[in-house]
């Protein structure tokens, strides 16, 4: 049976030395690999040789808050901005897609507007942006605390039309640039957006051309129920965690039925669940890479920022780490990771893990890892692939080299061998790779598409 | 006598297809140079050629204010994002400072601090920001107009007050990086700013590591009382326009008294004057390019773009093209170019032009345009230079070929064999080739330096 994405897409999901925690201890490490460029040069090189679709950059306003001793033992205090190191990977690279993170809370739509059509003229097409309302952040940016969770969200929505009303500002053929004449555009073809909203008032036209794409392509990671109605209006890439494959396809059903209310369809959206890869010669020797980085974590930092990160009322640094984890009658009430919290409730409740399980369960963040040889993750791949649970995967790296580099050379090629993964990029945008269309500009669609939210 | 800074600095004041509105109509022009990468590359790989200071990018969040027919025959409604240009120019050059414009009205902080760090470490300290408080832009920031000037710069003082604060959240040696005992970093390193103003209110850290340079060179082009103020405590490079030698001294002068207020000096900073260049076998061969670019202008639209430019009062493109320009009995007040305006009048009542001559003047935005032989051009520097009316200048290009193919092949080679400039680049940091000291951190400078502002 053809799946109706045709083959899997690929993300790789990267920031810092990668997505755990310790990796930057690792002998092979370059521990400068947030402020030097040269790490990242190659792993985007690398990737783009296993002809990933795109380098998902990760992001956060802020560094994490621990308390010192805590705050000691983390490399995450330093980041790069996303939209600085894009640019200048974009020059290293010539096909693999440009996906940033960009809060939609602490920025503004016009500006946002700006340097994502930049990158996407810049990399000739190959800009994505990972819309996120924030996990924190607002006392850098004037705030008492963290906007309220259901204010965001209305931000978003309303932030997500502004800024595609101004990538929509010049149409495709605007530009005549008729050097005899001295005719450089058409006016009747630059359009002022005029909104005029409850979060935001912006005049336009952008001082920029339409992206290459039209839009960058849209990803989404909200998975609470604001989450996942914004993403069935918004998102074309829509980055879940999913720990089985039935959540994966609740998931999916869910996506399909909100997608029918903003005229889109299944096919319009690529859902990527999160998946941490460890790959061995075997699953033995792959297990022994994952535990190898497991005893250079620091239990005590890392559960500390756990508790924090899935706040369930629980203090877990404080418990012996071999005995069950309890869950407390009462479960605070979060406003920053909704959809974080009740996966690991829900992990808790099936898996009954001790605080020590639950440290190394939650080291990928509450996605899933898989260990084993290029044979058992193309095994796991074509599983849930064909199942409809999944239409590839975000690899969060581990680190940034040997889990790339043998994903690369050994996952990549078995997939390929399965027909399950392209061995040649389809296009030559994101959009083209993905196999998404190229969204139409608003002041020429031919009937104007209402959104229609209840 | 050895002048105070050494030797010429040079800047390349870029924007568009070069700082003549008509130039994206030469034949050899790039017609898509705002939105492919290719012309600024060669332009950037060419000046590092000719050991340039720094590539200075302009910016406006705004496309220009013109009616439908003037906005047709202007290239200036497209524009990079120069803050997504600079990094991809870092990985094609090696040496050259890139220096980006980058306002205080519609920027927070803590962004701007993120996208500067991660440049200047990108470019391993190439890094600079030109400090301005925008032109306009405020109907795209949800006001209904531009924010006044006098709170502009209020806003300016405290925004620089909170950058360099969130620049040295992290101690130079706060990077422990201990891969054997897991120690990332020194908490005690790590400063939180809770910084608590009047139009912001940051907590910090920021997530990065302190800037290469300790903080990027600084540039500021502010003329104005409130400008001249904030460039006297904040600027290391002060950007101005003068268009005679007198000019110019009066402004350092000015500026010299001005920095003694805050503990700074002459030599802490380098005064460029804009400039825009034509060079020829001789002097007539200079000007028949100049006028061949001339030729490829509109009149009646590049009036009224000097018109709402300069805001005199006068609507220049009613007037007959060889009458002189009669300044009205009342001048209007401006929020915007207060020191334009002024340099404007000045010129003026100086040299009575008639309104094409004053077009012609006003081509380079009120810069001083400079035509002749390499000799001629050299011998102009070199007056300047020794005169201490100048130490270097930013040559605003009028296009992005022939002007700074020629520049770099005949005047650079002039200015060297008078000793006047650099035959190699001094340092690896924009800070070295400027002569520019590295600022310390305050939160461990043996004594803390108070700003005084009266």
């Amino acid at each position: 049976m053809t799946h109706p994405s045709g083959t899997l897409k690929l993300g790789a999901f990267l920031s810092g030395h990668g997505s755990h925690n310790a990796s930057w201890r690792l002998p092979e490490a370059d521990v400068d690999a947030s402020r030097s460029f040269a790490p990242y040069a190659r792993v985007a090189q690398k990737l783009e040789q296993g002809l990933f679709d795109a380098i998902f950059l990760n992001d956060s306003v802020a560094i994490p808050d621990l308390d010192a001793d805590s705050l000691a033992r983390t490399a995450q205090g330093m980041r790069w901005d996303p939209l600085t190191l894009l640019p200048a990977l974009a020059v290293v690279t010539s096909r693999i897609g440009l996906i940033s993170t960009a809060n939609t809370t602490y920025n503004e739509p016009y500006t946002l507007a700006r340097r994502l059509a930049s990158l996407d003229h810049l990399s000739a097409g190959r800009a994505g942006w990972n819309l996120v309302t924030s996990l924190g952040g607002g006392e850098n940016f004037n705030r008492e605390d963290h906007v309220l969770h259901a204010q965001r969200y209305q931000r978003a929505e309303e932030f997500f039309d502004v800024i595609t009303g101004l990538w929509d500002s010049w149409e495709d053929d605007a530009f005549v640039q008729d050097k005899q004449s001295g005719i450089w555009a058409d006016p009747a073809k630059i359009h002022r957006l005029d909104h005029k909203g409850t979060h935001f008032s912006v005049q336009g036209p952008l001082n920029a051309a339409r992206p290459v794409q039209g839009y960058p392509v849209i990803a989404q990671a909200g998975s609470s129920d604001d989450g996942r109605e914004l993403a069935a209006r918004t998102a074309e890439i829509i980055f879940t965690a999913a720990q089985t494959i039935d959540e994966a396809l609740a998931f999916a059903t869910d996506i399909t039925a909100r997608l029918g209310r903003y005229g889109r369809k299944r096919s319009d959206v690529r859902i990527l669940p999160g998946i941490s890869v460890y790959v061995g010669q075997d699953a033995e020797e792959a297990r022994a890479r994952y535990e190898a980085l497991q005893d250079l974590l620091d239990p005590v930092s890392a559960l500390k920022g756990i508790s924090r990160f899935v706040n369930i009322g629980i203090d877990l640094w404080t418990l012996p780490l071999d005995e069950p984890v309890v869950l407390p009658a009462a479960i605070p009430v979060t406003n920053t990771h909704k959809s974080r919290q009740q996966l690991v409730i829900d992990l808790i409740r099936r898996e009954q893990p001790t605080v020590r399980q639950l440290l190394r369960k939650m080291v990928a963040g509450g996605h899933r890892i898989l260990f084993g040889s290029a044979r058992d993750i193309a095994d796991d791949f074509e599983h849930w692939f064909h199942a409809g649970a999944a239409d590839g995967f975000n690899i969060m790296f581990p680190d940034l080299h040997g889990s790339v580099d043998r994903f690369v050379e050994e996952v990549v090629p078995e997939l390929q061998r399965r027909g399950l993964f392209r061995t040649a990029y389809e296009g030559a945008t994101l959009r083209d790779n993905l196999g998404l269309n190229r969204p139409d500009n608003r002041f020429t669609r031919p009937q104007p598409v209402t959104a229609v939210r209840n």
